[in-house]
């Protein structure tokens, strides 16, 4: 028989901090919590299990599930020694969501279960002096929550409700409104529920308790909760865990409080015990940014030793779980009670500077700091930061929420956001305060600034985890979203307005402030050297320039994997030669341009080589998309038709002709050189003078010769000959003695099914991804980004197979290809050049298919070494 | 060591009939032939090894290889009397190419080997009367042919003389030039060859010899054989075989004569011996068409008893090779010498009677009969004859050398004959006689038209061996190369103008004769019903209408494994629905245009499943290139916006929207399904409800819905769920009782890799190997046309992967899916429906994949039962 309900309270728990599958993040750690001794309210967990059974019945509940409930309610009665529906001092719960992965806001909550017009009365004798106010607000907000959460009344409806109370009352704020006032606010809403769902208020305890439970088994479906799965690349997860949790009060007057603290800072790692609190205050209103909450160190101004017993638990939780902690509190009548903890989401910075610091403190290993860093989140200490002697015109200041820079367009709402980032733009998205519906729009912009909330406030945790820059809480802002438009101080924002936030500082500056380039050092560079230790993958980068060879050279890359030539063909002093060797209709033209674009490609070599100086560099030859050469306006064509001695027409007649139907299957890569051999001829050449010049100089050229989009041994077998044959002259002629290797890209599947005939000739493979999945899957990725979105979010393809390679499908090319080149040329290199090779989750599949190195743009270097690492961890556990 | 040389003569051979490989078809023959007592003059072969090892060493011999020709020579001499090179009574020979594939007129020959200044007197000596001129005739030809051959001298530098001495002489032809004239033109010609040389004519016979012997060698890789290789899809051949064989002379008198024989008619496949002889010629006299022969039956006239003597060696011939033959025989001196046999080339008409009637003389067996018709030739019994009942206006009459109808527009060279044709017109070569140069021309010509030339000239050989319908010998007709006209009677026909030739009555006709469908009866009939007990993989047919399917039924298709959709949709009465389907911008809009095209959908699918009555029938659902149905012109766009009530504007925006960079790779197939799925919706009802009209009548439809371009499992799983779910109602509605399987298309490579995902929820897979050879080569048909004439010109693709399916690459991803699908579903139905599957090669791929059924064109059906018997057969042996 399966088990449903795992209970936790009096120092024991039936579950750990093992158990998250089971019972999600947040039920586990309250288990494990109970066990090591801190206070926890006691409750008990339904399963995920439990969650996935229901959803799987259509609703229905298992016949055991609702007696198993009742027999734990019964214990955490024992423990607490109340009772669950008594007119006397009540005992009351709360029902939470908790998945095995965190999803901060996505699902549902219900509090105060067990409240009804009889067991209020039992809080208010049991009361302080305001009680019954207390009593009635807490009412109020079961019908509230269980209203919106359980039985579907709209959420606006009772805020209109409290809106009113609140004019007739003539106060401000709900916690102006009086006993009586909250009084008649619950018969409003009694009345709200009547009339939106038909029948009365559910008055039975257990009847609350099981609508709640099975809407927050719901909620595990709802949109928002799939879209934020979608997003956070969220997979094989069952369903929720149910938390059923005694209710403890830090609203019940000003010896309580609310708070959450972190226990590092959140955005930069200092390791400082860093949160906020309000007085009088149930959790929800920090989390909601309603009211702006105080900084943790201030407690014992209004709860005095409150915060040593807080740096105890934080000492402890530190020890237990070796990582940041993310914990929420509640005292209730000065008594510490701890609600959650989880780790805690960081900025990239703070997760290396956090990593690093720990192994130093003796908490972690390096292993397991070379883990516990997510190897995107690196991307946030490669890109630019404001240039610190840029003018700032700064309007404004809010709270360093989550650190970059960021410049966009301002945008008023999610919607706008997403609409205008899919045209191209970019957006800072400007909000009061942000809430679990502005995900998407969040997801695209640039950065994020609220006029509300603190840094624990939702705009700052999920601009954190996204890595977007956000400053929050900043109280001068004030929008008009009707207008679209926002006042900061003096000055009036309009919408598609140019704005730069620095999230590190807080500042709102006006206009496109200037960055400069991130260096890699400190912590940075301390991790990136525990990784080296840790990986066997090699890291090369794409660059097609000195300066980009350069940079990732200084990123750690250890050679150059994909070199294309053919975008150094668009420079302003080679498109026309290049026109007009594309449009030659006979060799001698083509010849005469090939010997104008020699001494310039041997120049972009050299350069490249001398970059590399030591390291490999993969030259792809010239594999063109046509028509991206092509002369298209009538101008271009004169002027080309000009310099060839031609009719204009004549150009236009051979730019039509040379027009594809499917440029992308068409006249492409090794195909244009077996056409017309004479153009790699040529880049052969520039590459061997080249590499005899370096040596010449001192510098140590290894070159690395890649044919592009070969479907068939004979073509590649086709250029190696000829390249080995012509090779004793150019080495002569060019004063070149060190190796040079001849392989290919695998990007045709042909290639990759008929890969040991293929390596027969090859002395290296390097996938092209990218052209590999468009190929594979049949899909131009120049013709299907919107269905793609639409296949990601129907579950159609798991994730983006652009994005992230797609393993049961091209991978299996892959790691086919990369068995049977091996086994037909035994030690064969082979390598990985397509985007893929900067995806964390791609490198994983590269290392476990004994790939020896990926190659990918310089900024994600750092990225790929990390991820090339974790894979090595994951496959020696 | 390596044995380089093979002897025959005097009733003994060292090679047998089963050496072609080693020995070419002609040495292995003439070996055979000996061995059974045939009379032919003795020689020997230099075996196909001594050909590849000289042409792998660039031309140089091998150290033993002209020792064991002079010991075989010795051989040669005694058993002939006479010795190589003496002036009294010389040995003369014949030196003759010959591969394991007749490849006629291709390679090179020379005769009279051993004729010198000195030897030719031996022949004076030795002979008749006439002796002298027939001593200074050999000398000439053989001076011309091994300048021509093996010295490289023009051709046409030798007519030019020949030309020169007959109008000096004041004659006609060369046969009326005196003993005197041809020592002239012997001097002449050696002087010639010492003019472009530079060096005297070889007078050494052993040189003679030697330098003929590499000449043959050499004419392996002439480009002439090169092409003919690559045409007639011989591969794997390692070179020519060369025969050197004593000379017998049919020129030396009256009672001398040459001649070429079939077994049995090879246009019509009667057993009748038929051929053609020349008194006192030589051999290529006949096969030239210099001089028109006479019927063979005429042959007791000249020399009387040889009929009878050519009757029974045509019946031991075929005795012992079971099998029509194509013999060359020489009269010296009365005595009759058999020069050569081999299996007779036979159109398609006659290669399926001449199995069957073999069969019923006890000669082969069944399954020999089906084995020896190429299942290509039977196109010719399956193309349209002309219509009986039509006006003919025919303008003249010639031999009916190769059977078919043909028109097409007259041209009057190779060359123009491929330009025109490259051009897509169909043309019919007229040429005097037809040479190998000509053999591009003919290869793409509808019809062939020759002058002068009997059945067995070049192009009756060459057309019968085609298919190509052919009339030769139409002695009306001359030809005015230069001005492009040609005279036949009274009229004069230019290039460009209509004619229509009946290759089975020899008539020519002026215009474009209609023609009429052909029937599967009779002898074509027996060999199916043979093949059809030999195999076990079943054909099915891809047809679109009532129309093909019933014509395809008639050929003996099982089922339809292709019926397209979208091809539906262009008709008259419903393009315009369908172009407001596509860029509806609303589900009501879309629904409205579905709602059309429901009815005739309908009716198409009533349709065919009537022509199909108990025969399953593939049903594949829309799988649009959109842009095919996109209105292009302002004209259309205008009308569509009326229909729609939308601005022309709009309609020119939303086509522009739709336009795709890569349409192959974009929003074609299921992907539509699945962004709109209402109108597979509208398919499937139409599927259902037509199935139910016709049990209602008593037909039974067997429908199998066929889910396009799918990529990954869960696109066929999201219209599998659909379509199951919606099935009991449709039943209901539509009052269908019998089967409805649903399936998918295999022609995107990852579904072939991951196939037994797709596997776990498909009824059947169907292989579209057009697309995945498209993808899984990354070559766009449409762009790549010219490329890969290029590549297999070039070799770097054995054939082109369109017209007969890439084995290696393509061909893994079908085994692979085929055995991954099976394993995940046992019994799994797997066919294919590419154009592939009604290529015999790729037939025979596809048997031995374990595929259940072919499907291909009408046409091709009895094509592709024929080819799939051979496999079964072949697989047996």
């Amino acid at each position: 028989m399966t088990r449903w309900t795992y209970l936790f309270g009096d120092g024991k728990a039936d579950g750990s901090g093992r158990d998250k599958a089971l019972l999600g993040g947040k039920g586990a750690n309250l288990a494990e919590m109970t066990r090591i001794g801190i206070p926890v309210p006691p409750g008990f967990t339904l399963s995920t299990d439990s969650c996935a059974t229901v959803s799987a019945a259509g609703g229905d509940w298992p016949d055991d599930l609702w007696d198993e409930v009742l027999s734990a309610l019964a214990r955490v009665e024992q423990w607490s020694g109340r009772r669950f529906g008594a007119a006397d001092d009540p005992l009351l719960v709360s029902v939470r969501s908790g998945a095995a992965v965190s999803m901060p806001g996505m699902m549902d909550t219900v509090l105060n279960l067990g409240l009804n017009r009889d067991t209020l009365k039992g809080l208010v004798q049991a009361g302080n002096p305001d009680s019954e106010r207390f009593a009635w607000d807490s009412y109020r907000r079961l019908v509230q929550m269980l209203g919106d959460v359980v039985l579907g009344v709209e959420h606006e409806a009772f805020e209109a409700e409290l809106h009113r109370a609140r004019e007739e009352a003539g106060v401000a704020t709900d916690a102006e409104l009086p006993a009586e006032g909250l009084r008649h606010v619950a018969d409003r809403f009694e009345a709200l529920v009547r009339e939106h769902t038909g029948a009365p208020f559910p008055a039975d305890p257990h009847e609350q308790l099981r609508l709640s439970i099975s809407a927050v088994f719901n909620s595990w479906d709802n949109p928002r909760a799939r879209k934020y799965r979608q997003l956070n690349d969220i997979h094989g997860l069952q369903g929720t865990a149910v938390n059923v949790q005694t209710m403890v009060f830090g609203n019940r007057g000003d010896n309580c409080a609310t708070g959450v603290c972190f226990t590092r800072d959140p955005s930069t790692g200092s390791n400082e015990f860093y949160g906020e609190f309000l007085q009088n205050a149930q959790g929800e209103d920090v989390v909601a940014g309603i009211r702006t909450p105080r900084p943790i160190d201030e407690i014992d101004s209004v709860l005095p030793g409150m915060l040593q017993q807080l740096l105890d638990t934080k000492e402890r939780l530190e020890a237990h779980f070796k990582d940041v902690q993310d914990l929420e509190f509640t005292v209730e009548d000065g008594h510490l009670y701890l609600l959650q903890t989880r780790n805690g989401k960081r900025t990239g910075p703070a997760a290396v500077r956090i990593a690093v610091e720990m192994v130093d403190e003796g908490l972690i290993d390096q292993a397991t700091a070379v883990r516990r860093v997510e190897p995107s989140a690196l991307d946030q200490l490669l890109h630019p930061t404001f240039d610190p002697s840029a003018d700032r015109h700064v309007i404004g200041k809010g709270l360093p929420a989550s650190p970059g820079a960021a410049c966009g367009q301002v945008v008023f709402d999610a919607a706008h956001a997403e609409e205008w980032a899919a045209g191209g733009k970019t957006v800072i998205l400007v909000r009061k305060e942000t809430s679990p519906e502005d995900i998407g729009g969040m997801h695209v912009a640039k950065g994020i600034l609220t006029a509300r909330g603190g840094m624990t406030s939702h705009a700052a945790v999920v601009a954190r985890g996204m890595g977007t820059c956000c400053v929050a809480g900043v109280g001068a802002l004030s929008i008009d979203a009707g207008a679209r438009t926002a006042r900061l101080g003096e000055h009036v924002l309009a919408e598609g307005d140019w704005l730069s936030l620095d999230g590190s500082s807080g500042e709102v500056m006006l206009g496109r402030v200037p960055s400069v380039e991130p260096v890699l050092a400190g912590d940075f560079r301390t991790l990136m050297q525990w990784a080296d230790e840790a990986r066997t993958l090699k890291v090369r980068t794409n660059a097609d320039t000195p300066l980009d060879a350069a940079r990732a050279r200084s990123f750690g890359a250890e050679g150059i994997g994909l070199c294309r030539t053919e975008h150094m063909f668009f420079g302003e002093d080679r498109i026309a030669a290049v026109r007009r060797m594309i449009l030659a209709d006979n060799p001698r033209q083509r010849q005469a341009a090939l010997q104008e674009l020699l001494p310039l490609q041997r120049d972009d070599f050299e350069g490249i080589f001398t970059a590399m100086d030591g390291l490999p560099v993969t030259i792809r030859l010239l594999d063109p998309p046509l028509h991206e050469f092509l002369p298209h306006t009538h101008e271009l064509q004169e002027g080309l038709a000009r310099t060839l001695g031609w009719e204009t027409a004549a150009v236009t007649a051979r730019v039509a002709e040379l027009a594809e139907a499917n440029p992308m299957l068409g006249i492409r890569g090794c195909r244009l050189g077996i056409l017309f051999p004479d153009i790699y001829d040529m880049q052969v050449r520039a590459i061997f003078e080249a590499a005899g010049r370096c040596e010449n100089k001192g510098v140590t050229a290894v070159p690395e010769i890649m044919i592009p989009l070969v479907g068939n041994a004979t073509e590649l077998d086709f250029f190696r000959k000829r390249i080995r044959n012509a090779e004793p002259a150019l080495r002569r002629d060019a004063g070149f003695s060190g190796p040079v290797l001849v392989g290919t890209m695998i990007e045709v599947p042909r290639a990759a099914l008929t890969a040991g005939e293929v390596a027969d000739v090859a002395d290296f493979f390097s996938f092209g991804t990218n052209d590999l999945t468009q190929m594979g899957l049949g899909l131009s990725r120049d013709d299907t980004g919107a269905l793609l979105s639409h296949y990601v979010a129907a579950g159609l393809y798991e994730r983006d197979p652009f994005m992230s390679l797609d393993q049961s499908g091209v991978g299996r090319m892959v790691s086919l290809a990369t068995e049977e080149g091996r086994a037909a040329r035994p030690g064969l290199k082979v390598g990985v050049c397509g985007e893929h090779g900067g995806d964390p989750r791609s490198i994983g599949f590269f290392h476990r298919t004994g790939l020896d190195y990926v190659s990918c743009s310089p900024f994600r270097v750092p990225i790929a070494r990390l991820a090339a690492a974790q894979a090595a961890l994951e496959a020696a556990r």
